[in-house]
């Protein structure tokens, strides 16, 4: 069962990302060298995203009692590290488009948009230093610490993603996806963003976890709606063009046998550019007829139940706020944005 | 005139490689995923290397008052941040061979290298703001700002040079050259890391800039030094090869005149798989009959005179020490490195 979002928390959501846009430009150098630098580190964030991060830092800061702009340097930390995942991103998975445009490596050359991307991580590490010295000590240490780990973690989590595709591993498990999302995906796109919310929010470090459980089942549905958008026929390049592990692909090789498995095991394991329009056809059609991809929307339909209710338990002891209803129904708004019931 | 470096100086510099060396596995996670993150960090730190960075931080830490210990996780700090430099810096040349291994990407493909230099990163990035942390406020502060502007300018300086690499420029001046260099190469190897000695020394912030000008002067004759060992016959992959605007080709491409600079010129912005044997001879020829290593030669040896006299003026204020010894002889002690006179 599925409820629509409201009218208003578009308009909340349109606004924590205009503001933090515009102060994002604010963090970034207007010097020389910028032809072969800085004009390159503003381009992913010029053409914008998602901006999912920065919505659930800056609506749980509010939430836990916070003014919008004191959460603003952090919520500009994380959409910076997260433009400079996605330059050494697109160079990692050979990608020619991002957010309507050119991959960066692709308008500027590897060696340069690789160095950007250096920029960007440093530049966020910078803004988010700042922004937590401004706390007090125990709140500080805490922000300092997640940001490590959350860094650690994706880290981690991109280097089982890369090389479960280098080696085209067959035998990757559901729970070793689950794992390898929370780390790549849920850590600095949910887990974390609301940690810091919860911190900067409350003032009080014994509050960071508070929200750990909603966000991680709000990354892990945030991924499979992701990986369920990769094998629309309409999708740019698909994943299973990009040779990804999904949780489609790791059901459809637990479903077939036989011939049909040594086919798909075959198609997954070509060189990528081998892996053309009646591969990805073939494939695509197993997971439909094999329940893959029934699978992955009863998957997200599960983790939406639980994120609600956890979302539920968290947000309800907060005071009534248009911040806090708007984490309430997060969940139903990702569900919305992917097309999903 | 060139002083000899005194047998304790290698062996002082021998205790800082070794002391740093074993610190920094401690630093390194011992934990999964090994195969595609944690056993390719650890890959260019067990090869070991120069060891410049870590003995002058050490050196100027000790020289100014601290026991080695108190600056060691800083000199760790900076060796992991200059091998995640190495890393991504491979990448972006092109290079096959490491400190006689395979470079990373060659041995692990780009994508899961690219990932292993970001956590080297972020590991140098944890290192150091915990070092930083044990100090005092204004210290603390002072070691914060300094390592971020460290960052930025290498950063910058890379672009520069990958820059001009990219784009064939043949128009680079000297004193383009020599900024670049101040940025790419001195700040991390030695702008800051006698900056950090200084302030983990004195524990005194107001000291911070004391060392910067005999710190540039090395800086920039270490780039020098390493430029003239790249158009050695037995260099493996000489920056000729490479189309690296060095100090050397800047300044035959100044000497030059008529059809030997169009021919140079052409050299230069061939694609660099067409810059191969006779090309690479025809310009390191050039370079001895028009001067060129002459002329780096003359600006290493005046470099050098002047580093000496900046280091006097610096460190003879100090207590004496061994420290401080080899602090005065580093200058001699690069250009014997380099079978320099």
């Amino acid at each position: 069962m599925s409820r629509v979002a409201e009218p208003s928390i578009e308009a909340d959501l349109a606004n924590y990302a205009a503001v933090t846009h515009q102060a994002m430009s604010v963090y970034l150098p207007d010097t020389e060298p910028r032809q072969y630098l800085w004009d390159l580190v503003g381009e992913y964030p010029r053409r914008d995203g998602k901006a999912i991060r920065r919505a659930l830092c800056l609506a749980t800061a509010v939430a836990f009692g916070a003014e919008l702009d004191e959460a603003l340097p952090s919520a500009v930390a994380l959409e910076l590290l997260h433009n400079a995942f996605l330059v050494h991103d697109d160079i990692q998975d050979g990608s020619d488009v991002r957010r309507g445009g050119p991959a960066l490596h692709v308008a500027h050359g590897t060696p340069l948009a690789l160095n950007a991307g250096d920029a960007l991580a440093a530049r966020a590490n910078a803004v988010f230093l700042r922004a937590a010295r401004g706390q007090r000590r125990h709140v500080a240490a805490a922000l300092l610490e997640g940001w490590e780990r959350m860094i650690d973690q994706t880290i981690e989590g991109q280097a089982r993603d890369l090389g479960w595709q280098r080696d085209n591993t067959v035998d990757v498990s559901t729970a070793d996806y689950l794992g390898m999302c929370g780390q790549k995906t849920a850590w600095y796109t949910t887990i974390q963003p609301l940690a810091i919310g919860a911190l900067v929010g409350s003032g009080d470090a014994g509050r960071e976890r508070e929200t750990f459980r909603f966000a991680w089942l709000l990354g892990l549905l945030f991924q499979i709606a992701n990986d369920l958008d990769g094998i629309r026929p309409d999708a740019g390049k698909s994943e299973i063009e990009e040779g990804k592990r999904t949780i489609l692909v790791i059901h459809l090789l637990g479903a077939l046998s036989g011939p049909d498995r040594d086919e798909a095991v075959r198609i997954m394991r070509l060189p990528r550019d081998q892996r053309r329009g009646p591969e990805v056809e073939w494939v695509r059609g197993k997971m439909e007829t094999e329940g893959s991809v029934e699978h992955a929307r009863d998957c997200v339909s599960e983790l939406a139940v639980a994120a609600r209710r956890e979302a539920d338990a968290v947000f309800l002891e907060l005071p009534r706020s248009e911040a806090r209803d708007l984490l309430r129904q997060s969940t139903d708004y990702v569900l919305e944005q992917h097309g999903l019931p």
